[in-house]
């Protein structure tokens, strides 16, 4: 079977399959994303047959991390919560396992998974090396490629990799040390790695290596940001940016070889610096979509990270980022259970509907005004349906009843919508 | 005994015993903060010989709702929900009760609330008018006066008071239908009241006569926005502005009469218009202190409006709002349960903090940085006893426990900061 490179085929006004799928659920004609997936302004991600388009001019789309721990193998828990969440509108789901049999793990996910599955695969390179031989300093560059190329060729749509990294970057660190320092699991491991080999990163140093094995199998990149902040302290500071231009460069040589990209974000960022962080990758990355994780506003509020990242992920959604990672309420204390997964979901999608909103997006806006007038006729089967979570919805109506149909017991007969109405009605001029 | 009146004694430049103990407890000097009161910027909140400040150059402050409705009387629950949201760090209470015992209910609200009390005085009036004559129609313009100065007598520290709604809203109401109409209930009884009368808005009409019942008691009025958009494609039209304009002119006549002063705002708004609606209410009401009701920035999300309102609140705080109200999780549902408050409150605060951040308040950026180091140094009961909700923290975190005691079981033993602080460690320049 000869492989389709989206890229490729949309620089030569080739419609794909998958370009003509996006194009219709995006409410866009197929000639117009074809072009944006042409200046790499969208990638498309791939899953048995189905396709998600990420970029600009798209709706916002919504990824949840999963994945087992060393210190909490449940691989039933994990496909529970692959389950859940995409019953509830993930709209891709990264594998992060790093306890058990990873292998077995994500196959499982690649096979039950409705949604584009992506990984990191230098977890499976790492734990191996520390479980085979105690430290991952014994990964062999050739560990870093081999682990990318396995879960490609298993069908993982896309991989984060930490091509950014470099010794350069490494020594920054040594200098000027953060508050934080390094937060990013792929990018401890890598700079562990350059640390006590003194050696630079294989991604960096052999990318058009990398680029290979993902021109192979259209493999999307997703740059990872090693360095983003762990703490507002650390945000925005000359590690995170100085990374952030090595992608930019990178993101170049990827489209001169045919490759989809995308370029991860922070983290955690104050509320004023989340625009511009949006604007610098941006104009740094030559428009390549952009892949935040929260950003999380503030850091005192373990439990509630779910908050904390909905509000930086609303704002950054509507600076213009494409891509919202999940941060579940367990975030900095524990993995996540079902229950939390699907928290942190709803909030994300909470964030990224509001930041369509504000971008203008036509279908965003119908779905709204569709819920404003069903609630101002009271209907409230109607809103029900059309809520982001029917159930919820329904559950939390039945438990508190009102005396009439028509209101709710927050206001009861004094429902001001329906006193308004009625006295305009009865006074009309 | 004298009433001391905070606005007439900060412009003498006295500094009275309410300004010295706000300031010390807003890091600021107690000339500056009588400054901002004299300029009507910051507004001071009496309860039980505390005061707490609102406005500008202030920590962001949140209210919280709580009271009865028609269908659902419960004096011990609403109790249970002021004890739960002291304990919890709200800054004021506002008793909104339309159903029971009105005047017991606010009572002991009052007599156990550790914080300021507010009302809405037009509910125990219109609900009175209805329960007592079978019409709100029957109040008349002296029932909406004798309720304000009832609950001001009563200990209430400040009240929100329709005065921006006129025959010209109303007339422009009935000719420009709006999707949600209007929402407020406290707006809606008084239109109601108009638009059967046939005449002006007492409020309006004879302000004076609120001005001296506020100087009386050194009451401090929130003018409501009667108006406000209850759904995003309502926001920011012409009936709201309208109304803004109205409330801005009777800042100034307050301010005359020696009477402090705040104006309320949305509501229901865009992410995209939330600073516009900030900057619009600072100019056009000279700069008083700018409560805001959430905003929500989507409608699609009942359930879930903590976080769609955490989300505006958190940009209208950055750029200026000065005082949050919690929306809790059960709005536009039902009465909100103890849980629903806390849930609402901690959202709120949330995005208060995340404001406070952005807009470069030290105290917030002090705590935050604290937690940092903590988390930084994986100090786990300094983490606990920094975080928002100690108690929340402690069981989540108990609740799947680490093989080790120096990280969480989402990494386990590959915990990002534990590996790098060792690895910068071993290979230091």
């Amino acid at each position: 079977m000869k492989m389709i490179r989206q890229l490729e085929q949309a620089r030569q006004g080739l419609l794909t399959r998958e370009v003509r799928s996006v194009a219709r659920k995006e409410g866009l004609s197929a000639e117009t994303l074809a072009e944006k997936v042409a200046a790499g302004q969208v990638v498309l991600l791939k899953h048995h047959g189905q396709a998600v388009g990420i970029g600009a001019g798209l709706r916002i789309k919504v990824n949840v991390n999963l994945g087992t721990s060393p210190d909490y193998v449940d691989l039933k828990l994990e496909l529970t919560k692959l389950k859940t969440v995409c019953r509830l509108g993930a709209d891709t789901v990264m594998d992060l396992s790093t306890g058990g049999d990873l292998k077995n793990i994500r196959q499982r996910i690649l096979a039950e998974s409705q949604v584009p599955v992506g990984t990191v695969p230098i977890y499976q390179a790492a734990v191996s090396a520390i479980e085979r031989k105690g430290s991952v300093r014994h990964m062999s560059p050739d560990d870093f490629f081999s682990a990318i190329e396995e879960q490609a060729q298993e069908g993982v749509a896309f991989v984060t990799v930490h091509c950014g990294i470099t010794l350069k970057t490494v020594n920054r660190l040594q200098q000027q040390p953060r508050t934080m320092s390094v937060v990013s699991r792929g990018g401890v491991f890598t700079i562990c790695w350059m640390l006590t080999n003194e050696r630079e990163n294989p991604l960096y140093q052999h990318f058009d290596r990398l680029l290979e094995i993902a021109r192979k199998y259209d493999l999307v990149l997703s740059l990872g940001d090693g360095l983003r902040p762990g703490g507002l302290s650390d945000a925005t500071d000359a590690c995170q940016i100085e990374e952030l231009i090595t992608l930019g460069e990178l993101v170049k040589r990827a489209w001169e070889q045919g490759v989809q990209v995308m370029v991860e974000g922070p983290g955690h960022l104050p509320l004023n610096e989340v625009a511009a962080n949006v604007l610098l990758e941006k104009k740094i990355c030559y428009g390549a979509p952009f892949y935040v994780l929260g950003p999380l506003v503030t850091d005192i509020a373990p439990g509630y990270d779910h908050i904390t990242s909905a509000i930086g992920a609303a704002v950054a959604g509507w600076h213009g980022a494409d891509f919202i990672c999940t941060v579940s309420p367990s975030e900095h204390l524990s993995l996540p259970t079902a229950e939390d997964v699907a928290d942190g979901l709803l909030a994300a999608r909470i964030a990224a509907h509001a930041a369509d909103l504000a971008r203008g997006n036509p279908a965003a806006w119908k779905w709204n005004r569709s819920m404003e007038i069903a609630r101002a006729q009271r209907r409230w089967a109607q809103q029900e349906n059309l809520s982001l979570d029917p159930e919820h919805f329904h559950q939390r109506r039945q438990s508190f009843l009102p005396s009439s149909r028509g209101v709710c017991t927050m206001c009861g007969r004094y429902c001001s919508m329906k006193m308004i109405q009625k006295a305009l009605a009865e006074n009309k001029k």
